[in-house]
């Protein structure tokens, strides 16, 4: 007699149905009970390839059936608050993909909302923690063995965006990522961010001015830039150099079947983040239903976590406009501790 | 309600505890419900690891006592037919860890019985078609967009064996592995295998010697010469190169984080199969699960593959003492087709 | 019957036997005919490896004795002005190491000199143009094939300095290089000049605030950082990452022999300038000899691009007090077009 | 006053023009004194580009006129004998391109009359010795810091070949080299040589059946085998891999400007030689150069080395129809030792 853990999935889109397959196929200990999905064409849709799974048209619902046992928020950044409160409510562990919110203030109210419950119930869905060579990188900041770290220069860089991609969404919906895992990377909080602009793709939608250079100052003196570029066209690349003081280390970099063809030798770029994260979404999932059955709810980037992230957008976004802006956080609560 | 495959995990060795961990930990839709192990110690450990899973003497008294629905074999090779007979009598699928049986005659007798049953119910585990990168070489084969493939240059090297590996084991615990991946990969059958003796490493068990070359021809032309070395020290390493008539392709190269230090640029090694084979595995598993729940019960070499592996093995130990020895394998009957 | 260059070697500390070395060994069409050097013991060490040089204390005398066809100057920047002039005075075509003098007004001093002649006698040696890498991604800027250049990420690294290398030699010591081959790569001057100051370096001597993060904008747009690190231990590193419209391209990375041992794949490091570009500096000087004997006199930065060098360096020194700094260069005179 | 070699280069093909070139262009104290070709046009074409250098259509001419202090002799092998033979008797230090000859048995009687000399005179142009991965491999290996070396696995590509390229010329042109260099890594002579055949390349001449492997067995028990691919398209590939007891090496990778671009990771290929082995070729002769002025005459591989080698190929030619054929060399005489 199996006891998976019965996962309402908030969210039929990509990345919803993304979710759902991957619980569906490859996570172990789990199961797609439910799809909530006001959509009925995507809700069937999605619903088709999670056999085990009812459909209901809002979180409410689901929950008052007794059909989950945790959520996971996979709806756009703005309907995370609607869906995070009655999961709470209803004491349900949740992964949330990121961000939290899309704002530091409603983000506040959903942890004043969570510091009502015994223990932290919110993963936020940051996956590059779960990457194989960030966590190598961590370590090795860790282990001191090349020294201290003085820096890290970084680079997101993605194929394309569509029209609908906004000046704004280069940070919150991009450099987002960086702002969660650098200080993850580095132990230490983001003390001020600046953006820099060097000269504009051609490429790039009309309406947008990137790429973009995002510098970073972290508590520690760390200090960190980001080139913020989504219109490459080559290939969706992620990639961090790490500057130690007597040491340097790189991930990210191009692995896996190399070719020689035509005077040239080759390996194949990934084009999404789907490829280049597919395993760290897996170990995420994974991880998360293990640490749901295990009691502790969390492993990984949680509420205050996403808070912080949400501070560092807002000081980014103004960033875009010049000048140095500061982070300001308040002391982290103990209950985040 | 969910429907997980009841597994059988058939020895509680290092190889089957894995497994025990992999299915409980990675694998979607399925559970370890039944530790078959005569030692009651290693029954006991192995159990503890599987929180569904009783414990038995016998494989027959798992099958008796309806707690499987498959069997997995992890027991030594000598150990597989006393398994595999009751597995097939009772119409369990069956995943085998190479090789199939020690030798051609008693695979024989396997592939016989196995073809009394409706359709093939055993899969061996050839592990190396799972992994992404030898997937991507054998895609690129079929492509045919580097021409004709002509030559595989493969090396296969181990840090070092223990005392108890002979010299026989060169061949059959592991170029085993090429004696399956290669045809796989070329499309093609071996027609012969010879072995050539380099230079003996002193460090290396006084009664090996080692390594070898070992030179293989395809029914197709393709030549494939095999390094075969198991105490190189320096790390673990399978490695391909593939010539095509206007292109090359090389699998199992350094990747990961990258790291300076001490004047030099470096990558990490690994040390062993079971993290350089690690996802495979899982791939392995995870797909063996998903095709007994989709009723193709195999999805990978099947028993004749394992057949045609004893087969090359057997010409490989001869060609240990000279020559080029012939492999000689009857028709593919209609049931493997 | 051959006719050599006769060159004039001012300096004969490492530099300036380096030279000798080169000229007397691997350089076709030229010969070491002076050696100029007050220091006694240096001038008679270092003329042991130039069979056909007579030593002077001063420039001035061997242009008196009609010893030099050209005069290569490899004394500390301070002294280059007293080479100069009388060289110039005597129409000799002049290699000047980096830089071409100190300050900008002196630099100034000499390009008023030099265009008293009919055409640009001084080319100076900034040899990273030379290097077939930089060479090659010029080329790639150039041709448009990746689209618009937009950034250049760049790292300057150096196992460690002397207790003697002060805080504003960053800029006029190692920086510097990127004010020469950054313009010439971007096909634009400097705009502006800023610092940034990270985690400091404890290995680095007490008196250096190190590494900084050096940022230029371009006449063009393009933005570059450059890392300057003078204390990390673990190599000699010159790279480059150029960011296209549609691609991307770097330079300066491990190459050479590839080795395995002990758990892990490496390449060797470069420990110093020397190794990293030999090669560069053969080419160098083997193309300044061939310009001189063709009557072109100048293949390479010139002193007009000298100047520019040294105004950057003015404004970097001044950055590293904080805040942006432009650069202001007068226009190009006619005969430096 | 200087002091140049006086070089008579002998034969103004392709190779000779090279040779040319590089002693006028970047080879120090040498300078290109006689052009020795019997087509007149040839003969003008190439000594436009030696200032210095008049013609003759013999090199006994030019030895008569006094013209020249050394030989470089770049003919095809068939007409190295008369050259070498007035040359040894006229005294001049000799670089003669591969082959010495085409045959063991001239090859001796080159070396018979090089023995009536004081000393050996001759060079032969293997010029990978003087390829820097070549000089860090051999050293890799002498350093013992691997362990004993093993196995030397080589590749030698070509993009194509013309029409009249021959079946032997697989030996006699390409895998020649590796009979020189692979010794001279190894530190043992070859004791045997055997050939095999992979699969036929479709883009080959019609006349042609390669790629072939060649299979060597040194005196000290190093296995080696050699992949000689004249027909590959993709570029021009000379590569080895070194197998020790607790290590491994590499040479001949990809190295350069990195490029990214339209989904790929790029780093372009030689198509030719002339590029792979550039600095080779020019280290090659400025080494032969000092070695004549130092009076050593011989700073490479040497006559001896040019016999040895030639043995080689006929028992590859043979090799080429089957089975394992010996390399029987007669002790080395003391005057090479």
């Amino acid at each position: 007699m199996t006891n998976d853990l019965r996962i309402g999935v908030v969210g039929a889109g990509q990345m919803g149905a993304d979710h759902i397959a991957r619980i569906t196929n490859r996570i172990s200990g789990a199961v797609v009970s439910a799809v909530v999905e006001p959509d009925p064409g995507r809700a069937a849709a999605a619903a088709a390839n999670a056999p085990a799974a009812a459909t209901f048209a809002r979180v409410e619902d689901a929950i008052a059936a007794d059909a989950v046992d945790a959520v996971l928020i996979a709806v756009p950044g703005p309907f995370h608050e609607p869906v995070l409160m009655p999961a709470l409510e209803a004491r349900l562990p949740i992964l949330c993909e990121k961000p939290l919110t899309p704002d530091s203030a409603s983000s506040w109210q959903v942890l004043e909302r969570e510091q009502q419950l015994d223990r932290p119930h919110i993963q936020v869905g940051f996956m590059r923690r779960f990457d194989a060579e960030y966590a190598a990188l961590r370590a090795l900041v860790q282990s001191g063995e090349s020294g201290e770290l003085m820096m890290l220069r970084c680079a997101h860089r993605n194929p394309s965006v569509p029209e609908s991609y906004t000046q704004s969404m280069l940070i919150t919906d991009s450099v987002v990522h960086e702002f969660d895992v650098v200080p993850w990377l580095a132990g230490s909080p983001i003390r001020s961010v600046e953006v820099k602009h060097p000269r504009r793709n051609s490429l790039s939608p009309a309406h947008l001015r990137e790429p973009i250079l995002v510098i970073m100052e972290l508590e520690n003196g760390v200090l960190v830039d980001v080139e913020m570029n989504v219109s490459v066209q080559f290939g969706y690349q992620v990639a961090t150099e790490a500057v130690f003081e007597k040491g340097l280390a790189r991930i990210g970099q191009p692995a896996g079947l190399q070719t020689w063809r035509d005077g040239s030798f080759s390996i194949a770029d990934h084009m999404s983040f789907t490829t280049r994260f597919a395993a760290a979404y897996d170990a995420q999932i994974q991880r998360w239903v293990n640490a749901v059955h295990g009691g502790t709810l969390v492993d990984g980037p949680n509420a205050w976590d996403g808070y912080l992230v949400a501070l560092a957008c807002e000081a980014g976004v103004r960033a875009l406009e010049g000048g140095i802006v500061p982070v300001e956080a308040p002391a982290r609560p103990a209950f985040y501790a």
